[in-house]
């Protein structure tokens, strides 16, 4: 059978269309959403990755500062930049990203980012108010997933969604997203043992593992979707999924390639998620009876 | 075959024992744990609760303050009293029973919680440090389900545990703690369909959803260990689980009864998470310097 390709192109291109509009209107209130990258690093890939972000906003009309504080930051500096932007208004959203300098907690890093300018859900007051349907903003990524199903109009509510992998900012939020679509949601991880066991039987199979080749064709049924969230840099530069493509194609109904498929849905998303996080802090200032209330 | 009937007792004063070591201790440095229970409601079955919490804190030395709003407690009243609570140096753990009036938002309420003094994980935060692993109480029912598990020795790394309900004060945050012990978790609900196509074949089944009756027999298999969560009151004042228990009887490997298993086990969690959050203030309150850092 044919393996259909879940191409994330067009869906992105919407999302960043949708990102552009909201820029635009703003503009007739003076307003101009506007992001800020925090980077540590002296990692090649994840340099590229940040560049690719602010050409995406800048195509959409929308601000993105990157704060290169070098791969010697410390913890304290790192704290006291994150402070500062969450404080500052022209300042819609903030990521900060991963890898930091070895030895600096990104645990306590990642509270001192405002919830409201939290675009990439890192913050674990945001996964916590996602947990109890509380407005927040989830990782761009676990919801480029949802995004993605929900585009190429697969169902999930009362389906068999097997995610494997259990992280903070993927598996777990992930979990969450689609718990509130009605799906039934098996969480597997490095610890599962047979992961067939999970997987063959699920409509939908998330992988999030972050390991080269763990979905191979033995895993899937022909009637499973596959998403693959992996992104794995190999040796020679070129980047792959969590998915043995070659023995999946064939047997599952359908995969998202990597790269062009939830990675690129993900960068749309933060952008989104700034121009949200704008408009949203532009009513805070209009109308400030609106938020007073028993949460301040 | 004989079905083991796994008892909360014995775990529960086991724990209850260690809240009052816990507290003794603490009366060697003049503190005395002490929990506040906000109560707003005329509901004889809470009442009764609050009560016999009220009875197991004063055996364990543990102070307990309930604070009876009335069934006509405004959200403003509410939120007075929490932030009140959370300021307070003398009230160590602080519980917002529910129900609660209607009108009122459950939701914001709980964010006044002072995480430190969150000792039933209500707080959205306190969720979403569990879940990005972070220190945090967990709500007392869930942490249950664990200790229980763990008392009986029922294995849970890389066990398939199906989990009935998707609650923020159960499911989730369960499905969080057993990710943490290695087990897979599969989190089923209303929607879920046939529920026997995930019980049957899982190693541990634990019901939350609220509706007697729930389990069958025909939903689990020799192998299973049943923890039941249900807590509902029948028109003749008895309190029955989520699982029909003369049909699962003969047929799991294990159930926990209703009442006598989680919820008493569930009481006893709450006093030893009172003391632990009094001894944890107490130390912050002697030694500033361990606790100042990045994420002040």
């Amino acid at each position: 059978m044919s393996t259909e390709v879940l191409s994330g192109k067009g869906l992105a291109a919407l999302i960043q269309q949708r990102a552009q509009d909201e820029a635009r209107l703003l503009e007739y209130e003076g307003q101009r959403p506007s992001l800020a990258v925090v980077v540590a690093t002296d990692d090649e890939s994840t340099h590229w990755y940040v560049r690719s972000i602010e050409r995406a906003a800048e195509r959409a009309g929308i601000g993105c500062r990157i704060l290169d504080l070098g791969h010697d930051a410390t913890e304290q500096v790192l704290a006291s930049v994150l402070k500062d932007l969450s404080a500052e208004p022209t300042v819609n959203g903030i990521i900060l990203q991963t890898p930091l300098p070895a030895g600096v907690r990104t645990d306590g890093l990642v509270g001192l980012i405002a919830p409201e300018k939290d675009i990439d859900g890192a913050n674990p007051l945001s996964l916590g108010r996602l947990a109890v349907g509380q407005p927040a903003f989830a990782p761009a990524t676990a919801q480029a997933v949802v995004e993605l199903l929900e585009h190429f109009q697969v169902p999930l509510a009362g389906r068999n969604v097997a995610v494997v992998g259990r992280s903070a900012v993927v598996g777990k939020p992930l979990s969450l997203l689609l718990l509130e679509k009605d799906a039934t949601v098996t969480i597997c991880h490095s610890k599962s043992g047979a992961l067939e066991r999970y997987t063959r039987p699920a409509d939908v199979v998330v992988v999030a593992a972050g390991r080269t080749g763990l979905l191979t064709g033995s895993h899937v049924s022909p009637a499973s979707v596959v998403i693959d969230v992996g992104t794995n840099v190999l040796p020679d530069g070129s980047l792959v999924g969590d998915v043995d493509e070659a023995s999946v194609t064939g047997v599952a109904a359908a995969l998202t390639p990597v790269p062009g498929g939830v990675g690129s849905v993900t960068t749309a998303l933060l952008l989104l998620h700034t121009a949200e996080a704008a408009r949203a802090q532009a009513r805070l200032l209009e109308k400030p009876a609106l938020v007073s209330g028993t949460a301040g």
